[in-house]
């Protein structure tokens, strides 16, 4: 029984190498190297475990972490869609529920459930964990940007108020982090790397 | 004071970016594309989250993922060693110490100390934690080894006993997992992909 739940378990992470290859738009700090998914999911783990003694609540840091490890896997399947994409909704598509509902399922039963249930958590933003997470997710870019001169705001002609609208959800998991976040926004227009409307 | 302690925390942040660009030996599995350390480290952790019931002991499974997550960031200063690397101990070379103080004590005083511990504790294989860590570290490899034609082994001409020597500390992990991973070095035997002198 063990055995055939480890035989699985393998499957699954054989297959989830595959996110290795999703390329995002946001591009890796001072360069122009297009970051991956797996690196990203990497990096807002780290974020996670320095940063979690700001947030607004008290968190199930296992659970935060479970979450970023996992929270673009569906990706592999359905591709990375660029947040300020006007086309396409960024959130839990339909094509996204089949992938999570592939990929997870190729685990046991019950360990499936548990995924696609942190997954869901994740994108539906409610819990306290995953208002943190989330905000993970909104801060790498962010400094990713204001590290190359502007990045995707640059390159996809992406104002200040559509940057604004985006990162605020920031201070929902914590304001001290939005509070800096707000500040490197500033900057970022004061330094012309960030469009504002006046 | 909260608002010090974050400047350093995203200082350090942006700093292990680099880990994105230290090359392993080791290629993605059924890949002739090299892994990169940071790609390593979240693919460990997903293994910590996904096989930790396979654990021969109880364990702290947020300390087993600090610690798979941080693992390799002295790499950034110390660059990868390769495990067959007859020239070089693997462990805990004065260099790799020396990176360690300089790149976790970009954190706040407190975190640079617990991080330095969790990397302390993981180089050390002592406690039950870091026994985990380290049998996802060693499994990972086998299994993209055995999905490439023998990768590493084939090219720097490794066979069975060393292999077997490296790899038998899985089960200091989990005695579960280190069944499978003989049964996958002695399948790989069978393909001819693993050397054995008999």
């Amino acid at each position: 029984m063990q055995s055939d739940q480890l035989v699985k378990q393998i499957e699954f992470l054989k297959e989830i190498d595959k996110l290795k290859y999703i390329q995002r738009k946001t591009k890796l700090f001072n360069s122009d190297r297009n970051e991956n998914d797996a690196e990203h999911s990497w990096h807002l783990a780290m974020m996670a475990i320095i940063l979690a003694q700001h947030s607004n609540t008290t968190i199930d840091l296992l659970k935060v972490l479970k979450m970023l490890l996992i929270h673009d896997i569906v990706e592999i399947d359905a591709g990375d869609t660029f947040i300020y994409d006007t086309q396409k909704s960024h959130t839990n598509t339909d094509q996204e529920r089949l992938a999570a509902e592939r990929i997870f399922g190729l685990l046991p039963a019950e360990q499936a459930a548990e995924y696609m249930g942190i997954w869901e958590e994740f994108e539906e933003s409610q819990t306290d964990e995953a208002k943190f997470a989330r905000s993970m997710d909104r801060l790498e870019p962010l400094l990713q940007n204001a590290s190359n001169n502007g990045g995707t705001w640059q390159e996809f002609d992406v104002d200040y108020a559509k940057v604004y609208e985006k990162k605020q959800v920031i201070q929902n998991g914590s304001t001290a982090i939005w509070e800096y976040a707000e500040q490197v926004l500033n900057d970022s227009v004061e330094r012309g790397i960030l469009k504002k409307n006046r």
